[in-house]
């Protein structure tokens, strides 16, 4: 296994009914996290609600979930800006406030190319010191990371390793295949419900929105790939599938962000994790009927 | 296992040089697919270029196909057309002509939504007396069948099966779940490089592109599924990934069709299955150093 | 002018309401168009559900409207099919039974890229012997035709005019602008509610689906256009832009194709040209509320 | 005429050939386009490569041409960022350095809704003193600012104007003509080559890129519309779009970003306005002979 992997949650953002940071509560999930078994925390990601904070707001959650990580597990710490010189200012900021690795997308809002975010990840990583992981998201960055830039980066040690959130198993199928001969390249998958198979074909750990609510449980799937119980490892990934049932509980009432990120901090606080399931503006949060229907899921897989 | 299942790989079509069906190079394609120990064979897909046939064409390649197979598998054939009333009408043709099941889309360049489609289904149901796949293929039709519309279908008897190419595996996955407690319903992925992961996590099928190419690397993948045996299915799928590097020989030279098809049939001349890798209008065929480049992959595959 | 020009609807297919084609209201459509001063008739068209027709409703609807039109006018027809050699089989279908130019698209299902789009028009021109327009509707066959390639096609006679409905304003006057020098050469917009603005770039017609309801505007507005009154042409799109409003009253209850087109349906009944407005299967009719605002629209109007 | 109107350039930024803000060749710039009869400059735009600036470089990008303004005309200052409360910290600082009116985007990175949208922008306007512009540019946001949304906005006071660079002309005549009875709310349209069927359709005003290079020829071309002479505006459209050849020169040689924006920054140059045309990292700059096929068309077109 390479320098980074099994269970790295991306670590949510709790905030008090007014809308503040709470960060007593983010430790609470901090807390629970490491209890779960998790081998890293990745900070700052979409599960974070990054976009909506502010730049003061990003400095807290850093320094909050360090203080509470003391050291335990890496942190893995997302520099999320549109393009390169952004990028590397934000990456400086979070790498003064603890970060073991940062997380750079391609560019957005921006309009490039391959070319372009070739030089984008390699002006990054001439500019940090510290390793750096490349977030493939086309939903929300509309550029797919290529096959072979990702292969051509690991091999140049310019990245150390790989989230994917693209949707698309066959490209991540061949990146496995293709830096099957890079000891130190760690490949994530960003997945909930496909966790079994990403590990079967040699992924070497997962980043799961859900892993805020069930850690132990993608611990478990994750030690049973490990053991090559891959039988153990799908009934497992089946029951996180019921749990992830959660998120489709808005049904539409709010948006693909509001819904997915809500059931995720709803579900934490049902869980007595956290004290609030407000979002950050603009989103709304989960209401008590859909705080209901996830009470019922969590209980139906032993959760609360 | 429910009525269908197992390795069922989309036939393709050979051309004489000229461009006309080559029958003879077909029957030998559906004698190499039997000799794999196939366990079905998916006809008029779009793997056989079928938009790209005349109709007089389809009814020779159905015929054709079925006197080679003889009755030794079942024929799953594609009604594929724009709109419902013109799907009735081709799955009635096919069916005169020996398909013992069809397969029907979305409709496409019309603009539908989901409770057209529904009706859509419903009403070829209504019309025809074989059992229905629904293919899911939106990078074709550009709309994805949603998860709750064929769990529906299927619970209706609507629908006795599904094909999913649309490469979300996470709807894959819920759709596995979703649909557990049907046994007579046949989930296939279409996917040629996931399918240990497709099996892990349930589905009963595969329509594998490339398996006219290596119709037996297919089958070990899904015997060594059955009989628990997943690393050995890993192992299977990875060098079947492998061999499926032929499709990105052409890197751009030519569009994804005729890639990606161009490479199955130029491989089957390769292997000395089908005389000419010709392929419909307005698609070139690969040339020699693509060629020349997909024996090497198949050289160091073991196919010839 | 180019050989083509002026306002070219495209004609609706009336159904009765036990869904067969209805060729008297058919013929009144026609009558319609032609007392309202149109200079052709686009035939078969998306306007005409021409991808829910089967083969013999499509023979039944050319051969009814060229009865109908008896010569009055140029009937333009489309040869909508998914590839090439199916479109020229539907070519030589309709010139038979009275086209004076086909309409061909770029091909749909089939995944193509440039170079296979120009080989695919090239081959439809050289199997027919009757003018060419090609159809750009990216929304349907989700490719669009780059401007360059128009271009390519005009001056080298392969195609006699474009009908542009791909909402792409900027490649509609680049297009306008590169053409200037070919004579021969028909640019029409396809877009209802800009057509003031496209003649005054340069276009020569509008095929516009409204223009089954009120083609006596559409004319006033090219002849506003033709005699420089561009103030006057703004008047009068600014009032068909409200009539337009029609195809927006069932608000996201159906599809957008049972929208448009059911509301350009259910206008024609309600001014009595047409006897139904039932759609093709599986669209479903707008309802009784939604016929009350399309007459309401149409009242304001004054063409109730 | 609404307070803003007139032809408002989006403010291009020369960096030095080092790569820093080149101050003194943005006042030259500035004050080409005030010479050039402009009524307001766009300042923080997608011209202005926002993305790609640093904050601190945002800062003297404002606060240089607010100097080099000295009150001549209103300055329109984008506030880009991702979401609602970063955008507030953002519209704030802008309005510090003299900003007239902000402009706000749909979020981005972030996935949401008409409903979050909607409390995007009544949540900025609630936080800041100034006009606020709807800048809806969904080949970089990926979302549709839906016109009823805008309507609304617009009737509320939430909202001053729109810049529409959304490509589609249906919606933004839909917008002119669904506003028309609110004469505060300026419609702008972003689009180079339609400007005069925008203003044919009851625009407001115009924020081209173009009009960094000509800047004179969108003020003939306005107050031809303004006068009624539509040929003459016409004329002066085609001319306009033969300068915009500029941005095809690269070819595809570089990302369609660097070509549009690094056209304009070549031609200033070539037209002694701007030192260098040096990009934002990661853009290269176009080449030499990019800057001669540049040259020629700023020739026959009488800009140098």
């Amino acid at each position: 296994m390479p320098q980074f992997s099994g269970v790295i949650p991306p670590v949510v953002t709790p905030r008090h009914a007014d809308g503040s940071i709470d960060t007593n509560s983010l430790k609470n999930v901090t807390k629970h996290l490491l209890d779960g078994g998790v081998s890293g925390l990745f900070v700052l990601g979409s599960s974070a609600e990054v976009p909506y904070m502010t730049d003061a707001e990003r400095g807290l959650v850093v320094s909050t979930i360090a203080e509470a990580n003391a050291g335990s597990v890496p942190l893995i710490v997302g520099a999320n800006e549109q393009t390169t010189n952004r990028v590397i200012e934000e990456a400086k900021k979070v790498i003064d406030l603890g970060a073991d690795a940062i997380v750079v997308t391609s560019m957005y809002y921006a309009i490039g190319n391959v070319a372009e975010t070739e030089t984008h990840f390699r002006a990054v990583h001439a500019a940090v010191d510290k390793p750096i992981f490349a977030y493939d998201v086309p939903v929300r960055t509309h550029f797919k990371l290529p096959v072979d830039l990702l292969v051509r980066l690991g091999r140049d040690g310019v990245i150390t390793g790989v989230k994917d959130s693209s949707g698309d198993d066959v490209g991540f199928r061949q990146l496995l295949l293709a830096t099957k001969d890079n000891p130190e390249l760690s490949i994530f998958t960003g997945h909930e419900v496909v966790v079994d198979g990403a590990l079967l074909g040699g992924a070497h750990g997962v980043v799961p929105g859900l892993g805020n609510v069930d850690p132990a449980g993608y611990r478990r799937l994750f030690d049973a790939a490990q053991a090559g119980d891959w039988a153990g490892a799908s009934r497992e990934q089946d029951r996180l599938a019921d749990v992830f049932e959660i998120v489709f509980t808005p049904n539409g009432r709010v948006s693909g962000g509001a819904a997915g990120l809500g059931a995720f901090k709803t579900a934490l606080q049902v869980m007595g994790v956290i004290e609030s399931n407000t979002m950050s503006v603009p989103m709304p949060a989960l209401n008590d009927s859909e705080t209901a229907a996830i009470k019922v899921i969590l209980e139906r897989n032993g959760l609360v």
